[in-house]
């Protein structure tokens, strides 16, 4: 019996590009989806680019056009991994055609765009992911499934942080990601800190920003300086519907660091501790361990944590970062395939823009907000 | 040649009181100290305790009315470590007679009680010291020395924590620790992180903080209930005189944290990590390592980081948690031997106090405070 | 311009086979190979679990019986991931059709078949890979780079473990992995600290083994006992050609530890550490650091330690041990390709069954024996 | 009620003699003792020397005759913290003077003189403890515990280091340490691997001996190079009486270690890891915990952990190597007075060093030997 194909238009080579196809080749092989993956047609800026990429990466077309991808009816599925000012545009023309879009974070720069999107999705009725992978692991699963089982009891204390160094360097140019629309340490990597505060622990209802400029300009790439308005650091106070207080920071310039995607999250009955920088561990406290036998237990990751067990039986061997993309690959083909919801859609990529501009709205007017 | 004596008086016998005593017998052992130290007096609730006290803590006298110790004109400095809310009528009647005050934090439950306290003892000219002892460990001045020298380059981020969970269990009693007048975990442990945050980065010049009380109530040891009103969680934003932004959080429902007094620092050229749970180690980031080569390095503590060779001559061996004592004793006697500045006296105290109210002040009133 | 394609015939479609088609299709993402690489045909053992195979993993065509691929002229390599006892038969039958052979580890049951093989493999011209994949670990490279540049100095000291717990159940039953012709823990993971070993420090010239049967007796799996004669732990000491001295010990009863393949290395100028439970990092000890600022650096694995930067542009995001066999994969397709050596071939299978031959004679023995 | 005293002479004035002053004032600050200790003479070269020993470290006289100590009836107990060639003169003489003895490691250059030491000691009554401070340690008290209360099942195998790099340099002067009778590393500190092999595991019964020497000489401190022939290596198999496996290693030529007194310990129901490192931690593995949420737990000391409470009433503050002495002098100061057993007297030191003779003596010969 054959599968349903579905076939693979991508938009963007890139880092992101790159680890999409990884997902696309990768995914099959590790789980059992219910379509096949054919990877169709490859769009890059010129012609010679994007033939190199389908020759590189394994796809059968390549356009200099992205349009030719959107406009194409043997295209079933769009992944967008261009440069974020152009996602808004790419997807609303993908859900016009009716394909399915799968767009890098963030969704678009601003939250009404990102919203324009997400509603365009819903009525369009096709499925969109958008590239929030680190929830993919399983230990980030298993730590959601502790939680929602009660194993930590009634959560109280939460503190996330998400930092990295590479804007440390305040020689390095200005780029996009200093554009104050969209732009800045809290919408690029704070953003998944909030993620992850949310996967955990369900939604935040009011914050309080700290969004603060330490490098305050840099090398404009033709001689000059240019200067920069964006966030270094935006550090947020949270409040979580569940009755939950925390914090989380994002920082890209925590000199040394290159990916302290961490949190700790305490309840009345255990805690449990995670660093991204260790990804295939748990750290697990609880207090029905018998008295003078309690700590901090390192749970490795192993095929009792689904779907680690399909990447490999034995347990401790640990999956990589792409590994995390194939998993996110599987969790939206099977939402397109309608054997389970979409994983992280244009609506929960909406939610984190939202997150965003609503702390960095808290930060300029030093006031707390309330969460629409 | 025999050494002035410094006679001491003792008032409090609990935890903080042996851990004094412990710090008396043991300092001079350690360090050369310009005066011999005397136990001369110790003071308990009943002649009885403090005749026991005596005999086990190795004073020659005993007295069940501390103002004996403030009066005995033989006594030249006496310790203070009765509950909180003595410590400025105590503190206020020792520097009154003249003695050289050593007083547990915190200083007083109120910043106006403590200002009091360091006038009153800057104005007679006696010595003072608050119990701040994380700050004399060998790895934080380690941490202080590469800060100032520049070994991180320009300090750029801070995270400072103190979390500990001896108040996680919502069946524990209401005690003093939770009155509305200098209770909390703000005042009680995140005063710590403060007094580190400071310690290696200079002045905190704002503030914006995040009190929250999690257990609303507490059994109030009759029978009853009794609603608590101060902080489980205390949070600040922080902005630093020298340019540097961070954050703190003193925390005592930290399920399955029994030290967790923690900071991170970012600078322009380095990084250092920290952990009370592991204190006998720095972790240090520099960019000025090799490409490929570079990490955070685990700094044991060692004969290069004073005092800690005084300790041990051998490197990795670790000092303790009432050696900390030691070294604080040893810093207050030559203080008053005039050989050293004093290291964290009222002043040091009071500005504790400050920092904590106005935080708490900042979160009552949501908005961001300059610190006087 | 087209590449030259590598057919692939698969035996066995266990975990090992499913790794290595996860590396056949990862590696051409990831690497620039010379060669496009076809999964053409898979042999289960019955025709339809050969085509549920081919279906699932990707192949063209799918066989009940493994002589139809060695014997297929269009095909160019074969993967065997068979039973051990079945590799030198597969081996030497796909050597003897003009085929490369990538064996799974152990290479064969005995040394003096593993030398047959590796024999037969060198008269034929055509290329070998054994699986030996921690080798391919990036960090594991930058760790034999560093000693052969001697930034350890000259080597001294060397402990290598290889200590898992798939065996501590003293009711998991007796396998062909408890045979006394090839089995035991030294051979089984014993086998990889070897090879680490010499991968770091050089060839071993002699060693004095301690191998002990601990679980003395398994359920037959027909509801009795069967004695074990292997070894459940495995030790060696050991001389190393260049004059360093060491140990190593593999262990399968070690309760509680998955993939503690770790080792530890002391020169005369600095010193690595190393754990597979944390494989995308490594810790240099180096004595050039500054007095008082010396300490273990934990090196995370970056773009800077090739071929990291195929898998992740960005550092610290980490790989997997999929991954690694996709390294395998590539360096063994380079070989083919005559761009490279050998990395990991017959001759160096034989190398590793020598060696633990060795150890189990000289524990037999109770003496120290030379390494022919 | 005043209790008995026991008075002090100490005999050395170095690291070593400085720690057993510190366990002495420690000791009776932080135990309840049943005598009260009484610093009364101390010896040191010269009488210079000495006098300003007993003023810094509060003894009541001071002499530079050690045999004044020995002879003087006032004195109950002595000290002994002289270089080890001196460690049986002294101590037959104050056993034959009925004090009590309590002498630094190694008890005597050579086995047999230890054993003279120790049926001297038994001979005359009188109570006796050798300096093994590292087994005084509350998470070392907890291993055995667990251990010997089934926590982990049966003991299979064990793994001990004792590893430091101050000898690394092989431009470091020949020391007493090198000398032939006595010296070496495996003397030195592997020694302190074996006692903690047997504190927790029980007695060995076999072992063979890996004795290495890597810097085969150094300069003789007049200008010359001297031969050494001592092991800068000492490794070991060990086989225990309860049928345990296991190894250990001295080693102070390992470039980067400062304390690593490192074990694991495998049973068939759990396992435990330590390192001295972090020596408030002790690290354990059960497999009791549920599926999918078992994993290494990092239990901190605490209260529950005797004696740590004494030191500390709250837990994860961590004690110092100095604590461990003040709890060697109280376990030494109980047994004195009968209440309870000699933690490690003279016998205890003498296995230690048949141990350590015995490793050599299989190294030199190649073989197994049994453990009288």
């Amino acid at each position: 019996m054959t599968k349903p194909r579905l076939r693979i238009g991508l938009i963007g080579t890139g880092f992101m590009g790159k680890a999409h196809v990884f997902g696309f080749t990768s995914a099959p092989r590790v789980f059992d989806l219910p379509c096949d993956l054919e990877l169709h047609t490859v769009a890059d800026i010129t012609p010679e680019a994007a033939a190199e990429a389908a020759r590189r990466l394994g796809f059968a077309h390549a356009t200099a056009n992205w349009r030719d991808i959107v406009t194409n009816p043997e295209i079933d599925l769009v992944s967008i991994t261009a440069p974020n000012a152009l996602h808004k545009e790419m997807s609303l023309a993908a859900i016009a055609a009716g394909k399915h879009v799968y767009c890098e974070k963030p969704l678009a720069p601003l939250a009404a765009d990102a919203r324009e999107m997400a509603e365009a999705a819903e009525a369009a009725g096709i499925k969109t992911q958008v590239g929030f992978n680190y929830l993919c692991n399983p230990m980030l699963g298993l730590a959601r499934e502790m939680i929602a089982a009660g194993e930590l009891g009634e959560i109280r204390g939460y503190r996330g942080i998400h930092c990295e160094d590479y804007m440390a360097d305040a020689n390095g140019p200005y780029t996009f990601r200093h554009d104050p629309a969209g732009g800045g340490a809290l919408a690029d990597i704070g953003s998944h800190a909030l993620a992850t505060a949310e996967f955990l622990c369900g939604p935040v209802s009011a914050v309080m920003g700290d969004c603060v400029t330490m490098i305050a300009e840099r090398p404009d790439g033709k001689g000059g300086r240019r200067a920069v308005t964006v966030d270094d650091i935006g550090r947020a106070f949270l409040r979580f519907a569940n009755g939950a207080t925390g914090s989380i920071e994002g920082n890209w310039i925590a000199t040394g660091r290159k990916m302290q995607h961490d949190f700790e999250v305490y309840g009345t009955k255990g805690a449990l501790a995670f660093s991204q920088e260790r990804f295939n561990e748990l750290h697990y406290f609880s207090t029905a361990d018998a008295r003078g036998r309690q700590g901090f237990r390192r749970i490795e990751a192993a095929p009792d944590h689904a779907p680690y067990g399909l990447f490999c039986v034995a347990p401790g061997h640990q999956i990589g970062f792409n590994d995390l993309k194939a998993i996110e690959v599987a969790g939206y083909v099977n939402a397109i395939a309608g054997k389970a919801p979409e994983p992280f859609n244009f609506r929960a990529g909406l939610r984190i823009q939202t997150l965003v501009e609503t702390i960095q709205t808290s930060s300029r007017e030093a006031r707390w907000i309330d969460v629409a």
